[in-house]
């Protein structure tokens, strides 16, 4: 199977670095971790750093493996964002914009470089946080943040939130009550935080985000330090799932690892969930075929979605689309040689996976 | 290494639907969701649905890979549960009759159309249901429970309990007291409510039907829509373990997904746990190799067992058994071939796993 | 690639039984579990059962795949500490002899039969037994405590927690007040108890033990029926994990199944974070490759070490090392093949993983 020519929806994605980038300043950027990388260590020693030496040295013209301060070196003599984004095979980016989105290329920013189309995704918990930075009266919060959505979702996809980074998924799955909403934003309010971190008030954010009917994504699984892993297992999710079945909102599970067999349970039983292994395809590089393998037990194939996830090198936003078509066609061809499957229904999955069910989830082909 | 000639024991398994199957029909019952199938999607495209017009369609006259519509124009010309029932190749079913027999062969009918023998596996949950609509005085039903279940149990080779559908396995492990029953006896009663959902009397019937002394599975890992997968990881079940144990009672973890890692664990450390992968071996389809693989890596081989948990289309009693086939052949041939097992050992587990344990543990040869 | 000349330093392991062993004790040796072996089964059929005869039989002179009878009576004739242990390829075992040390080598007779360098492991909770054993003066316990592990940790490279095995990782992450410890002090020694279970007294060791700067080994994962496998998953540790990391102290995280991966993105995260994979590989066998493939997933190759955790027959140390070498070799050997890593690179990977980052780790070059 080849999967060059597939035009992939990068369905969950962020902007391109725009300024250059020394040795320690790229390690910093190719590693989930926010902590100063060791002196005895270098990120490049990991499946991200060899998948780059390997993936992208050749679009620098150098040998596949180079070593890293070769490719540095390589990789500030060229337009590496347009390079590299113009390489990546995606017809269309749908960019998260929520964080620190000012040291990145912007949505158009992104379109331009890459030649392809590119539509908004809304965070959640940056458009909160706006309101709360504009309106000192807190009882007009709430209007306000519908306002607000309505707002800023005129022209966007898709909503995006991140209770998994700010609290966790072990929260009452409940809608809650305007009089709780009103005394957690006074609690707020008092305390002065510009980060929203009250379970009450990421709930409310959480079940105002599913009643503007966008699909909603949500971070799962992997990330900073700010997480606690098993307080990310999708599973938690499962009682506010039922909750909000019934309002139609389509859901859809990010990245997920270590918990992609139970978002694919998840993507199995409920009808409204979705999910992807972005960002993880990219992290374990190499071990892609095996990982993505994993997403395809349970889940149905019309709710199996692409994303890169990349956010600050292009090589990222490049990298997640070749590991992607390489580990897809890894897994789908053995498959096929297993004697399990034909090469029809392999071909046409891969389509389903990388692009179809996204056109169809985001109404891309109506924009 | 051929495992056709294997005579499996399906230690469980559940009846035959006995009528005919529409498109609409027969996709309600390839998936564990309880939902309506979304009309932008089928549950053809997943892997248990591939796994069917691959492995299913030659039965029926038809190529490897048939369309779904040709497989269910030819499936409706055909006597199905004769011929699927007839072709899996397994000696003994043990069928799970408590869960909406009505609609499925029972015990006799199976037998009848499957050339094997079966015998009957009793559900905990649905005999106190039972005995609750036959039994007015609260006071009665304790003592009526004991009696149920020896007269059910008579003839019959195990006891299930479906504690994971109705709380999870976080629950109290020790055995309630008298007065603790009594009380939520009361509570129940007080409701109306036909299901057994509280707590105390669920593990009231764990503890009972541990005491019965016969073998006793449990549904453990993936189900449908009711369950919180986090909730029925059996690593929660290790206190309860613990205060089983002296009973000489044999506990048997059922499917296991996600965390059949974690069944493998239980049943390396305690004598008395066993499991399976059925059901899961049936949903994963292409990726079962991968997955029974993970089976065996701390379970003692002394401890595994063969189910197909088949519910409604007799294509699922076929294929659990042709699926695991090529599977254990496909995973145990990997060992030999890496250098690691013997062809002889290799040989030897797939009838321990596939036969003899059952065997062994059920007291099949004494029937 | 061709790992068996590299020297591994072997970073967590224990002893080697001194008495000769029939086969109902060796049995007993090749199970986690603490729990008398039923009749009806061996522990010969297991993973780590067939590797036995696989790998150890040809040391012995037997063919490999030799019976147990014909294994268990070859070994009877020889001496097999020597034979096994200068089998290993081990220039430095790192023993924890805080584990029923009295029926083992200690640390100087395993460097003598070895013909490697030995150094100690302390472990945490034996010094406070010992201490607790040797002073009747509850008030002096702290001060003596500390006076204990500075004169135990003088010639020692590590030390190591149960913490696993005691409680679990579910404990309050902060570290306790004075006034906690003597209170939980006192109820403990009001109990007479040896063991120390209670979890302030847990935390407040591994606190201390943490702020003696050596590298703190921490037990995750399988192990045997005193553990709930849920409780040791090391995302459990993550905000001890942040409040430790200012001490500087490095945390290691032995076993980790079934939570590799979940050690694999700790490591990622936290500089401060290292793993293995150690009893894990020994007891998966034939998987090992498998199981180590996905602690190679997240975690950055300059965290990754070698154990074997043997503690027993001495078959063990060696199985650990072999089993290591051959699942190392076939999974990076896969990545190579499969066109994502240089060969160089895995060869160096290799070196890192099986002896490169403890050397650094343990300061092994400056002994």
């Amino acid at each position: 199977m080849d999967l060059d020519d597939l035009q992939l929806v990068d369905h969950h994605v962020h902007g391109a670095v725009k300024e250059p980038l020394d040795r320690a300043g790229f390690e910093k950027l190719i590693t989930e971790s926010d902590r100063p990388v060791p002196a005895w260590m270098s990120t490049f020693d990991s499946q991200l750093g060899l998948a780059i030496r390997r993936h992208c040295a050749p679009l620098l013209g150098l040998e596949p493996h180079a070593s890293a301060d070769d490719y540095l070196a390589a990789r500030a003599e060229q337009d590496v964002n347009r390079l590299f984004l113009g390489a990546a095979g995606v017809s269309d980016y749908l960019v998260d914009t929520g964080h620190l989105a000012d040291s990145l290329t912007d949505v158009d920013e992104l379109a331009k470089l890459s030649g392809s189309r590119a539509h908004e995704v809304v965070r959640l918990e940056a458009e909160l946080e706006y309101v709360a930075s504009q309106e000192s009266d807190v009882a007009a919060v709430p209007d306000a943040l519908v306002g607000r959505l309505e707002e800023r979702t005129a022209g966007a996809v898709g909503l995006k939130s991140i209770v998994a980074y700010r609290y966790g998924f072990d929260f009452d799955p409940a809608e809650p009550s305007a009089g709780d909403v009103r005394a957690s934003l006074d609690r707020w309010y008092a305390t002065g935080a510009k980060r929203v971190t009250d379970p009450v008030l990421l709930r409310w954010l959480l079940w105002t985000g599913a009643r503007r009917g966008l699909p909603l994504q949500l971070h799962v699984g992997l990330g900073d330090t700010d997480l606690q892993l098993h307080r990310v297992n999708p599973a938690l999710l499962t009682e506010w799932l039922r909750l909000v079945e019934p309002l139609g909102t389509q859901v859809v599970l990010l990245h997920c690892y270590s918990y992609h067999r139970e978002a694919g349970y998840l993507a199995h039983v409920f009808p409204h969930v979705h999910l992807d292994l972005g960002l993880t395809t990219m992290y374990v590089g190499a071990r892609a075929p095996a990982v993505l393998a994993e997403g395809l037990e349970l889940a149905p194939f019309a709710k199996l979605l692409y994303s890169s996830d990349a956010w600050g090198p292009a090589e990222l936003h490049y990298l997640g689309a070749t590991l992607w078509r390489r580990a897809a066609t890894s897994v789908l061809d053995t498959f096929v040689q297993q004697g399990d499957w034909s090469a029809e229904d392999a071909a046409r999955v891969a389509r389903m996976w990388g692009r179809d069910n996204a056109v169809r989830l985001y109404g891309l082909d109506q924009r």
